[in-house]
């Protein structure tokens, strides 16, 4: 099979590789569509996200669909010809942060296209069979790929604690902000604040249901009367994000999803004075049905997102879209084309 | 003023009072619309509820909107000609059952149309300005008394922690029933299912967003295949809802939001095995703002429930229209008329 | 090896069986001490607890410390002679209810001494590794054992949201009820009430820390003027678990631990008025390192509640000294002497 | 009476002033005992704390007990000559935050001590009779006082969710830090690891029940080898905080009660990576029945920390203590003696 490795920065060569043969309890899926994501991008770049470096020829690639088409030992919960979206990353089941549930935390996580496990820019992947979960035909290609962006949102979402009436800060209109935006309001935000410094952002922010947007080169969160119960933080940019928690509400939650430097100053009077609750995610745990079930739903909008289609000989197109074009906000790789 | 006051039994008459005095704190606001509830046909035929029972003429009617007219001393958070939904029932504020936040179950709270407190079958009444919450122009009158029943299912689906990819049973298409499954899919869950023995109200519930209908005269829940993770149990009967309770997946939250006999039999293997959640539900507390959020962002249909209009001279056609009429749902008074 | 093996009702022979070999994962453990618990004791008497049947010769015995004395494949988290206390109910660990770190609640729960599963009454078991919990030697072999009972108290605190200044109440002073008291008092509760009808029960819970008791027989519970936050139900009496329920205060929780009829009537009206949460208990998950930690501590009495020893030939004893000693509270059986 | 009365910075007059009459549902308390805190310090060094700042003579104090000798109108709670404890600061009651049980959060609380609010270094004050919480005979004069630091120490073991088998953290062992390890080892907590820069308090904390202790200036909290899962810190130094912080273990809670600079830097990369969770702490609500307990039940020492009794001439010389001993713990006023 074909597979797109990275073989340094700014170097993927594509290179025939065996197909892999599912282990036990795993399945063999052909991939079908796999979106392109910002870590992506940056090991293209850098080679590295901080302690991650990679050291040896690496498939990139986490956000993976595709159809079920062999099933190793012990495997028996899909038929073949299932589609599928799958959850990148598997834990070790059985560590104490499992056992208790919160399986993004095991320290043991094999996670697609995080060195040294490989990814899915590929034809085909193999995965354990419980995170490899069924899509209705109703859900595309594209957007079951996407439920690992949404599935970041609904984390998020989780963390907040979001429900109706729960008024909702995002800050910044990227990919993973507008899918945090289109979260809230499946959870039943009716009152979504969006900011971003990119007007064809703010303005796609619009399409998706944000009831107002700020562009932060104009105006300060500081006018703009808005008090939030939630803040999700997606721009990564550590003086915005020590505003935006100063505008949040008596009681309210931080959630800090965008990564920036390793250092974030925050306004201690205000967590105290107000009994803010700040915390980050890492991926997220248990979200794929619920995801699934909301793009089935349709209650969010994933293939409005996808802005561009790459063959697998085209990942490095792929991953330097967004340098030419501001207005991209999702490129899909689709291996089989 | 006009008040329609229960003097018995099946008996209601029309009588002038001396309008209300708004008191301390207090706004006093011209009833435009009332919501009329089963609970206030049980007073008007049985002449009690339980351990409440009706000594002396009573207001009933506690799903009250209007506008406000006149500020109480010490009273400034509305301005006049406010347009407001009220909460109807006011608690003491400082027993510890307030002071934990949880004023629905305050031992001294005043409830409108619940002896011996009057309630809202009348042109004006005195409440509490924190309780008399603005609405925007965009919800209607009738919308805005409706708020009280929409209520009890924001309470219902918070103590269900209902959310994305929640699978909901909703048992009971009455008017609270019609209004759990709404609450249940604002809340963000995709698929609700909803049972009664009444063919008219399971259309009314495919209308109003149900995923799937069951007729409990003609099939049983545990033929259905579906296996709920939140009960709200709004019929009201022992059988039925041990059945449901049965159906309820491991890990299920059941709210028992439809009152019955004094006694329930629970079964106790399902709710150790499955470690099931059971509570029951007064009233609730700090939902009016998300309630008038979701009528407000037209994420629930409130004004489709109202199925009859009446004067204060016809409240007692009002509370017996269920009886001559199956497909009733909502019958309003409209004080002012 | 020896094995104590039920071949029907009533009947347990001492029989040579090969000493199992640790699968993957997994460590062999010689076992020291073994609690016996009332179910063990049904499984003698009657060959079934509900749905469970023992259809085939089975090893009872589902409280078991030990020494690790070989490591299986893929097992390297202890050492040989590490003294742990074993977790007796090993799940898929890779389901939707174990991913949520509901793993007492897995389908797949392979539970020591429950048909078709061996037990430890025996010389030696295997247990996969992150089930054999490592214990310091301030902790006794017979302390060890109990950590499997202690569990069900702790789980059931944590359920019941035991803290500083909860009032709880115990009905049954058995041994599950006398571990509810000592966990409800190590979560910090400073009042507990613990009922029974054994008079030598009631003196003992006590002797534990009971701040009150009340004989069932003598007086009722409507008549002590004790209003519990949370009852922790260990009677497993329909009657008088109702009864109990009736007294809790408002927003209080209900925790049933005690097994007995299939149904049990609730009191509808309390529930809802008082908004009760009732919750049954199915063993626990990710209470050990808890568990050790109290025992460690000196916070809760283990070795006082075992009153009497037994060998391996000795389990018919172990499981009927019950009848014979109305003060016994635990049998240990310890297969090496 | 009698009432020390800042007048300026480094100046307390003692003045006689007229009894407050007890408003509506107010008592009238002679007050026997209150504990010195490090606000009130700060107040009469620099005028002032923060936002704070006293414009006008303000009587200090907000850690108060004594006895009911008068009721307002509508007060009925107490009997005359009760012993009470002193919750300082009475909220609105009817606010959102009130209403939803968050009353500390309240924005127009008024608090003892606080400008523009008066305190009770005075021998009477009035308080609204739900604020003034009985105390049983074997809780001290002294101890009732104390309850107000106690509840900022349960405060942040609630936010912390301290429980059996939580590994606390405890940075800085002044009034509050050492409370807060006693608030943590009477929720449960087995291993509790003190750390600050006195000897002398290390040693006191060491009595009081720290497992462990660290004396910062010797040694780095990185090479302790403790991973704590909640971190209560009462320090108030950023670098401190941000050092303790990376020592948190997944999924562990941050509380931070120690008040310093405005901003604190956070380590991002281990909030999102490990999914701490921070907060901040503002006072109390809902701790005074819980703390009562804990001290009346000696779970908690209270009159241990009291280093020294001053009377109402001799406020300068409590507020000062701090400064001339450095194994202070406590000052205590007695406005009677």
């Amino acid at each position: 099979m074909r597979a797109a490795v990275l073989h340094g920065v700014g170097k993927i060569l594509l290179e025939e590789r065996p197909r892999p043969e599912p282990g036990h309890r795993e399945v063999l899926v052909q991939v079908t569509s796999v979106g392109t994501c910002g870590s992506d991008v940056h090991y293209y770049e850098h080679g590295r996200i901080g302690d991650f470096v990679v050291r040896s020829p690496l498939v990139l690639g986490h956000e993976p669909a595709g159809i079920v088409v062999q099933a190793g030992p012990g495997a028996d919960r899909h038929r073949t010809g299932q589609r599928v979206s799958l959850e990148p990353g598997v834990p070790d089941f059985t560590c104490a942060q499992c056992r208790a549930g919160r399986y993004n935390l095991c320290p043991r996580m094999r996670f697609f296209g995080t060195p040294p496990i490989d990814g899915a820019f590929t034809e085909y992947v193999a995965v354990h069979e419980e995170f490899a979960h069924p899509v209705p035909d109703t859900v595309s290609d594209d957007a079951a790929a996407l439920m690992e962006p949404l599935s970041v949102g609904v984390w998020a979402c989780r963390k907040a604690r979001v429900g109706p009436g729960t008024r909702v800060l995002v800050t910044g209109a990227g990919p993973i902000g507008l899918l945090c935006l289109q979260a809230a309001r499946a959870f039943g935000a009716t009152q979504v604040l969006v900011t971003d410094v990119n007007p064809a952002r703010l303005a796609r922010a619009r399409e998706l249901g944000a009831t107002a947007i700020l562009d932060a080169r104009a105006e300060s969160l500081a006018d703009a009367a808005f008090e939030p119960d939630a803040l999700l933080e997606c721009s990564g940019h550590p003086a915005a994000t020590a505003d935006a928690v100063r505008a949040v509400a008596r009681a309210g939650r931080v959630v800090l999803v965008g990564m920036g430097g390793d250092e974030i100053p925050l306004p201690l009077t205000a967590l105290q004075t107000r009994e803010l609750e700040v915390t980050g995610t890492f991926r997220y745990a248990n979200t794929w049905p619920a995801a699934i079930a909301l793009a089935a739903a349709g209650r969010v909008e994933l293939d409005a997102l996808v802005t561009g289609h790459f063959g697998l000989d085209q990942v490095e197109d792929a991953l330097t879209a967004g340098t030419r074009d501001p207005e991209l906000v999702k490129a899909v790789v689709r291996p089989q084309e």
